[in-house]
Parts: C-alpha cells; structure tokens; sequence
C-alpha cells in the first residue's frame, strides 16, 4: 500500500525539524514575556492579582483550545477509515501553526522595542488563527499528505496575520468573533486550495469516503464540543466586563436557535424525512460563525436567535443544493463541506455586523461605545460608516482568500510533497500503522472462506 | 423500516419551526438584557469588570453545558443501535428547552418593568431546567418519535418553572442544585410519563435494549463528564465566595464516596462477581444528586460522603432489584433506570437538605446564615421550620411531577406524533439516516453463505 | 473464564468498604472546612467575594479534574479488550485516592490545631497525588486485579505524601507541576511494581496486548484532554498573578514544540516512514511532563520550546527502542510505556529545574523572586544552592519510588488479591460483565461455520 512517492519518512521530518527549529530560533531572538507574564514587570506595579489578564481569559482560551484540538479534530472523524488522520493531522498542523501564528501576528500588531510581547490574549489569537487554517484542512481532509499540510499552514497563518492586520488596524474593523477573519478567510482560501487540487479521478477513493456509525459518534464529539464553547469563543477577546458577558450570551441563543432550524431543514429536504448526521454535525454550528462579528454587539437575544435561525436554513441547503453543484460545476471537492458552515455563514456573518454596526447610536450603548466601537464613540466617525469599514473588511477578506488561496493550491501542487494517490484517497493506512479491526474480520471471513473450499476440494 | 406514520418529512419541520417563530417573537417582546449584559446599563455605574458575574459564574456554565448537552447525550448512548437518538434527540430538545427555559423561569422569577432581563444565572437555570428535561427523557428514550419528545419538552419546562417558583419563592425553599426541583421532578414525571406510554409488546425490541462493547465506551464519557463538573453544578448559583466554595469541594467527597460504594455493590449482587456497565455509568453518580440541596449548607465532607455512601447502595439496589420490579408489576418501563440515578437519590437528597437545614445553627453558620437560609438569619423563622419547608417542597414537587407527567402522558398518546412500532424501538433507523457498519458485516456474511452455497450446489 | 481464585464477589466489596469507611471515620474526627469554605471563618473577615481562592483555582482543578478521569482513564483504552478495565478501574481508584491524599496531605502540611483544613489547593494537591497513582497504573494496566490496584494506591499516596513532604517542607524545592514528585515518583514506582509482578509468560496474552483502530480513537480522547489541560496543571498551585500565567503559558508552547517533534520521530525511526499512534498517544505529552518544575520559572517560551522538543525526541526514542530492551533485560513490562512518557521526561523535568533554579538572579525575577523561590529572594540561601536542593530532591524521590515499589510489589504478589493469570491478562471479562460485539462476530463466523459443516454431511 505505499510506494515511494508517498512515503514520509525523510520528507515528514526533515520539514518538521526544519520548521520547529526554526520556529526556536525565532522565539528565542523576537518573543518577550508580556507584562503580565513576567516576574519582574508584574511585580514592578502594585496590583491587585486579580487585575491580571489571566483570571478574565484563561477560562475562555481553554475553551477555545478544546474547540480547536477536540472540536476541529473529532469533527472530521466522521470518515469510516480516516480517524487517525483526522484527529492526528488537525493535532499536528495545529500545534505547528499556533507556534507561527505567534510569530506573524506578533509581528503585525504586538511588537514593543524590537520584541513581540506574548501572554493570555496572544494565546487565544494564535488559537483563532489555527482554527482559520483546520478550517481550510476540512475541505482537503483526506486528499492531502502532512508536508502538504504543513505547508499549507505556514502560508495561510501568514497570510491571515496580514489580512486581520488590514482589518483590525488599518481599517479599524471589529470581529472579535473572526465572522471575517477566521471563517470567511478559512473557508474562501480552503475551497481555492481543494479547486487548485481538483482530482477528476477522486471516485476511485468514493467508497472510502463516507461515514460508519461509529465513526458518525465520534464526530458527534467534535461537534458538541465546538457547539457547547462557540460563547467562549466568541467572547474570548471582546473587552472585560459586559462585552464578554453580551457576546457569550448572544451567541448561546443564536446557536441555540440554529439547531432546531437545522433539525428541521435536514428533516423537509430528504425524501423520507429522516434526519442527516452530515446536518447535524456541520449546519448545527453555523449559528456560532454567523454571530462572530455582531456577537459583541448590542445584537440582543432577539437579533442573534433570526441570525441563527437563517444561518441554520443557510448552511442545510448548502449541503443538500449547492455542494454537489460546486463539485460538478466548479471541481471544488470540499470534504467536509466548509462552504456551508464556514463560508456562507461566515458572510452572512460579515453582512449582520455591517447592519449592526451601522445602526449603533449611543442611546443603546450609552458609555459602553468605547468598547465596543471606540472611533465612533470618540466621534472621529459615524456609525454608518463603521458599517462601510465592515462591509470592505468582507471583501478584502474574500480576495485575499481566494488570490492566496490560488497560489498556495499550485505550490502544494509541487510533485515533492508525498501527495496520496486516488486509489487511496480517505485512508489512514497511507499514512499510519493501522491495526487490525476491519481488516481482521475480513480475515476471519477469509479464513472460513479457505476452510470451507478445502473441505470442498478434499 | 419506515412506513407513513413514523415518516418525520413534515411533522418534525412543522413541530421546529412553528416552536422556533414562537420563541423568537417572545424574546423580541419580552427579552431584555440585564444590567450585566447591557452596555449602557453596566456603564452607567462606576465598577470595576471582576464585579460582573460573569466572572463568579461563567466556569460553572460552561461546566453545566457540557453536562446537559455531552454529560446527558452521551450516556445515553450505551445503546448499541441508538446512538444518533441519544446524542441527537438529547442535542434537539435541549436546544429548544433552554430558550423555553428563559421565557418560563423569567416570566416567575425574572421580570422587570414587563420585560424578563437575562444574564449568565439565567443561562445556568435555563441549562438546570433542560437537565430536568433530558431525565425524563432517559426514561423514554427509545420508545419515542422528536415530536413527541419536544412536546413533552415543552410542557415539561413550563410545569418545572411553576414547580420551581412554588418552591423557592413561595415556600422559600433552598435547592441550589435540584435535588428536588431538578432530579425529583424529571424522574417521577418522566416515570408518570412512560408508565401511561407503557407498551405490552416492547419485548420484541428486546435484542436492541441493551449495549456493545464501543457503545459502553461511549457513555463512559458520558458518566465521566457528569461525575467530574457535578461540583460545578451544585455550586453553579449558589452565592459568591464560601459558597460556591464549599457546595464544589462537598460534591466532590459525595461523588468519591458514592463511586466506592458503587462498585462494592455492583460486584457483591452479581452472582460472579463481575462489575455491570450499568452500575458504574449511573449508580456512581448518585452522589451528586444526593448533596443537590444540601451541597451549600455546612453538611462537612464527613457528612456529604456518608450522603454519597448510601446513594450509591440505593442506587445499584434498585437497578439490581428494583427496575424489574417496577417494570413487571406497576408496568413502569424506564430505558435508562432515571428512578434509581434520579429518583431515589433526589428523594434522599430532599431529605438530606430537610435535615440539615433544621438543625442550622449561628453557632456553625456564623455572619454566612444570612447566605444560605435568609429567613433563618434575620430571625423570621427558626431553622426547624426552614426544615419544615423543605420537606413540603418535596411533597409539592412530588405531587407537580406525577399529576403533570400523568396529563402530559395522555397528550403525548395521541396518534398524530410518530411514534415508533413496537418492533421498532431502540432503532435509529426509523428517524435516522444510518450508514452501514453493522449491516456490512451481515453483508459480509451473507455473501460468504451465498457463495458456499452456490459451490454446494453446483 | 472466571475461577474462584479471580472472582471478586467478597473480595472488592469488602476492600472498598472497609476502605471507605474507615475515609469516613478519618474525615470525621480529623477534617474540617479551611477558613474560605467555613461560613462562619470566610464571614468574620471583611473580604471581597473574589479574594476567594476558589475565582483563582477552580477553573484549574477543573482542568485538571478532567485530566485525571478522562485523560488518564482515556489514553489507556487503546487496549483492544481492556476498555472497560481502563476507564472503569482508573475511576475507582481515583476516586479512592483522591480522598485517602487529602488525609495523607494533610496530615503532612495542612494541619490546624489537630485538623487538617481542606479547600480548593487541597482538591488539586489530591487530584495530584491521584495522577502519580495513575501513572503507575500504566505499567500494571490489564496484569492486575481491581483489589490489587487499590491496595496499591493506598501505599502509593502514603509514601507520595511523604516524599513530597520532605522536598517541599524540608529539602524546600520547588515542583509546582510536579516533575519530579508526580511523575518521577509514580513511573518508577510504577516501573519497579511491574518489575516485581513480572510474568515470564505473559506472550500467552499477547494476542489482546494491542489496539484496534476504533480503541485508538478512543485513547486519542485521553490523549488530547491531557494536551490542551496540562497548562493548567503546572499552573494550578503557583501563585497568583504572573506566575500562574507565566507557567501557563510556558507549558502550552513547550507541547506545541514536543509534538512536532514526536511526529518527526515517530516517522524517522519507522522503516516505512508510517505513523505509530503509541508514539502520537504519549511522546507528545513529553512537553507538559518536562516543564513541570521549570514552567513555573522565567524559563521564557523559547527555553520551554527547547525543553519541549528534546522531550518529544527522547520519548519516542524510548518508546522504539529502549522499552523493548526493558522487558527482555530487566523483565520490565510496562503495558502503557510510562518510562517513555512520565519516566525519562520527569527526570528531564527535574534537571531542567534545577539548572534553571541555579541561575535564577534579581535581575530577571525582580520582586517576584520572592514568590518563585522566597529562599532566594529573602537572601537565605544562593540561587545555585536552590539548583542543589532540586538536584537532591530528584535523587530523594527515585529513593523513594524504588525501594517503595520493591516493598508493594512484594506485598501485591500476596496470593490473595485475585490477580488474573497470564492466560488472562488484558481481557475485561475476568472482572467485567461485557456484552456482545466482538464475540457476537465469532458467533456467526461459527454459525455460518457449523451450518455449512452441516451441510456437508448431510
């Protein structure tokens, strides 16, 4: 089952190594403990312990980090002979990846004298950024070899750490929840990848490619986990006080809304009614994507729960409708379907933050504006063009994805990174030693099989 | 397997969409942010952020949360050809009730000027509410179509909210983890519920009542995640500083007890020894539910593991002894044995709480009386008569569950929900899309018989 | 498969509630609320609410609650038939521990006036000693029986407790995440009980001694929880303020290091460059175990990546090549590998600890020296006599795991524990009621089977 070309053993490490050390070298000459890591500086002030930073985040980075790890992970092991890499790849490109985020965000907005200044909040960053980058793995999920991947993450942390730096710094945008900068850019840039990689023969793998039951259970894992923190995700960097408070409550409801107009859209669009696990672990989680730029606003319950409730609708028919035109249409092969639960609601997303923001007065936010739109609140502008500022965030974001997504798809395309044939499209054993299990059964019938014939013979 | 009648093509849309529009219209006429959530209303006092609750009580949400919706959803899953249902039904009205929740629990206990005002301890009680919910639930699962388990939903959390209000507000009880409000009311009403749902004819589902090996795995996680945040839980709403404190670290010592004694049991009633699944995935978390109500008062370690002690004999008794009792002779089918997790030890709970409340003195409770029993400190009453009172919401919350379940029962009856055949309970298939696995293996051997045969016959 | 001898129908009940009981006695005459969780203590004080220990440390206990139940219980189900013994056995014994180290601690530094004082640091330290007892665990895992284990547990916590006393009471040193007190003390005391127990013929079990890929799925969960929490396991007891979040933070960059290069290894030392999911499951937790003195010092994340990348390497080296030569040298069966996980990289830990302890100066840790090392910092002793006393306490605690284990392993071949026999080891129903599912398998091959032999001669 392996032949040279897809054989990892030079190729997996020597681009690990290369890019750990790497990764060291840089940390050691550019990284700095924050003032609240550091023994010294911490201690130069005279602060009470709980002002810092870490007793307001840390519980929501552990979510965050759940969300990114067991989440992302589990969610893609829906896949019948596919676990191995799923949970195994997304751990590996995420600990590579959050490690480069640190890096490159660091670069563009946490540099003080030369160094770049890390603690809890940098944490959570790094983490949003790797989630952008599972994101894109969802649509190349089990079509890729780990160095393409790798290589994969080290361009797009890249790129998105310039994209969220235009974004949040120069066009003074907000999206604590990453409706733009996490899902929009993750989804837009993973469905160029897999069109770039377009394989017309990927039917050979087609039986592979599909769920067992319990393989359906153990994504049903990824998918509460992801659903249950989506608040603290959401949350996770918004101001302390009320804004964390609002936006993990706007985004409980919103989800909470999605999930029973997913049950029922999954339920009208197939002919006898019953219901799709496909649905259920993907369009379940949409309403969590599509209040991650409005979420900090005052949104209300009311507002978050229609959000919810369409992006729901949204993301079922993108499975039912639209996937298979995008396949056929548009050779965009999206494994997981990123397009229904990250790329479509993460515009509806963009599009509710724009109207949301456009509409801010401060009879509603009174002296919290500051927080939640500073340039407004200090009158440099109006709240409507804070909406314009939201709506060209979108479609930088969706350039960037797509031109970036453009290139990397033809650098992966490069024939040294080990790439799996068709034939061996969504299996673990390309990759990993696989033990027995359905292979033993197969034996077992074998076995019967060979008695049974001698028996015969004899 | 599917014929028209259990067909969910429209019933379960219809049921989804029409709850979800009457839901988003209420929170738009009666929802409100609280003055922890709302950016005007937060800012217009001078605080500091740590005083917002969010930070006394956002932890033990999203411990709560993954209770609800992995800790229930999982357990469930023991059944081998009934997962999807368990995680998926769970996942579904969960989803429903805890918006109901907030409109129900904020209507008694929540209203402000005509509007319901929410924060992060409404969200904790909306979660409470569902568990109550998904007990009931354990007793039915299986033998139930979704329409019928969100229209039980449905009238189950308006009864809980009355129940509720009666209890804490009227008769000025203290119940800060449920043993009443929550784990009496949803098993008696959930055993009410499937006594009138009784059917003659289950054992011709037999063969799928039970687990598989994996499928035992799957609801370990289930336990585990139950058992380690029950601490969260109790001390969930309980008030800040040495409360919250206390009730976590009571629970714990409960559990921990509870779990020894669990496995004493399990192996001294089984005729070899052997420890039973069923035991360790339910009775071991009697312990938490035993300490509900008295977890926040100063019932020692010493005291909550001689609770957690006895809770976990009861319940291992009553799986061993009990549920066949109760299934042959009073016709009480419960799938999950909630009398023996839920029922016996929330009773004994009760008790527990009526005992220790009675006997609360200055002495031991000190300036933190005023706390726990309010009544007692301000010398309204003795705390004899807080005892008295205990005992009363027991009775009443007996009375609400078994008249409620009886009437909502009867409802539940009529033929217009889907309710699966008889031969047909404890399948996924019949509401679930199902991927192969099982079958495949039946495939397999069907097609080695075929062969052989073939072979014979020629 | 069960014989009188292994048959635990009056042995483990009798073991636990002579075990519990006498907790329950020892909670009650010695065991009392710490001034945080007493009512009366915390309201006699004019605090704020959140000067209460709990809003620090719960979030971690939390974390690390889940690491010892499901991280531990999890990561060991990667045995084919030994799931329920996995997660099932790790659970009693945990929850017994837990409650016999809150004794043992306490009765070593949490003594007040003849009671010892419990609150949330007293529930992490016996989460804690819980772990160490887990570790050992690994060795054993699938060779013992549930009376064994838990007579092992009561003699690890008791000599845990003491030889944590003497490096943190006497010797002084620092071990916050526990290096050398959790994870060198419980991998060699766990190594040297294996090694007492050893079974020459144990290849008769061999053919169980394995995973499967859904067992492998399974223990990635354990894996993964380990992973994400263990920031918050070194950080759980540091101080307030920086030093939680520096440790934190420390660890979360030393895995993310530690996995890239396990993964590198994994497929270098393979011939065909394949994946090993044992290498995956444990050598990328090196990380966490290695910074667990050290994170907590201004180690920087560049020296945490360094140590963290050497773990991951030197784990997965063991792994391939020493851990053969382990069993086949030194008869040392370690089932899990935990020299390769806790082993090695806690003594990689304690000497990283002790280098970075010694060169510790004013310069770097200004004030905060004092909550670091106070020895240092009130001018008592040297920096490097700081690095002496680590040093020494590394050499103290593999005393201590030796010479311990040597005596319980000694204790546990006492034929009277019911320990299964080497036809048995890593098979659940010697001590488990189990259901179909595997068997169900073999009873249609053998149905299939005998109905063509019937056949045949017909």
């Amino acid at each position: 089952m392996t032949d040279s070309s897809t054989n990892m053993r030079l190729k997996l490490p020597i681009t690990c190594f290369i890019m750990e050390i790497i990764l060291i070298i840089l940390f050691g000459v550019l990284v700095q403990y924050d003032h609240e890591t550091d023994a010294k500086a911490w201690h130069k002030k005279n602060h009470s312990d709980y002002d810092n930073d870490f007793y307001y985040r840390y519980p929501s980075f552990q979510d965050v980090h759940v969300m990114i790890f067991v989440g992302f992970g589990f969610l893609m092991t829906f896949l019948q002979r596919y676990g191995f890499g799923s949970v195994g790849f997304n751990f590996l490109i995420a600990a590579m990846s959050l490690q480069w985020a640190t890096l490159m965000q660091g670069f563009f907005h946490g540099m003080h004298e030369g160094k770049i200044h890390i603690g809890v909040e940098s944490m959570i960053n790094a983490d949003f950024c790797t989630g952008s980058v599972l994101i894109s793995f969802g649509a190349v999920l089990g079509k890729t070899s780990p160095v393409q991947l790798l290589v994969m993450a080290m361009f797009e942390v890249t790129l998105f750490a310039v994209n969220e730096f235009i974004l949040l710094s120069l066009l003074g945008a907000k999206d604590a929840g990453g409706s733009m900068t996490i899902h929009t850019f993750g989804a837009y840039f993973g469905l160029m990848v897999t069109r770039v990689l377009y394989r017309p023969n990927l039917n050979k793998s087609k039986h592979r490619n599909g769920s067992v039951y319990h393989s359906d259970l153990f994504a049903m894992i990824g998918t509460l986990y992801l659903w249950m923190f989506w608040p603290s995700f959401n949350s996770a960097i918004t101001a302390h006080g009320d804004d964390q408070h609002r936006t993990a409550m706007n985004t409980y409801y919103s989800l909470a809304a999605c999930t029973l107009s997913t049950y029922a859209m999954s339920s009208l669009t197939a002919h006898d009614g019953k219901l799709d696990m496909v649905h259920i672990q993907n369009a379940a989680l949409a309403g969590g994507v599509a209040v991650g730029t409005a979420g900090e606003m005052m949104l209300t319950p009311f507002g978050s729960m229609i959000v919810g409730f369409l992006a729901g609708i949204i993301s079922v028919l993108g499975f039912k409708y639209l996937s298979p035109l995008l396949e056929e249409k548009l050779k965009i092969q999206d494994t997981c379907g990123i397009h229904n639960l990250h790329g479509m609601p993460g515009v509806l997303g963009a599009v509710v933050g724009a109207v949301t923001a456009s509409v801010a007065t401060t009879g509603v936010y009174g002296n919290g504006m500051i927080d939640v739109f500073p340039d407004v609140a200090s009158g440099d502008i109006e709240a409507s063009y804070q909406g314009v500022r939201q709506a060209i965030s979108l479609a930088v974001t969706l350039g960037f994805a797509l031109v970036g997504g453009l290139i990397v798809g033809f650098i992966l395309k490069l024939p040294i990174f080990g790439t799996p044939p068709d034939t061996l499209c969504f299996e673990d054993s390309i990759y990993w030693e696989v033990p027995g299990d359905e292979q033993s059964h197969e034996n077992q019938l074998t076995a019967v099989r060979t008695e049974e014939s001698e028996k015969l013979n004899s």
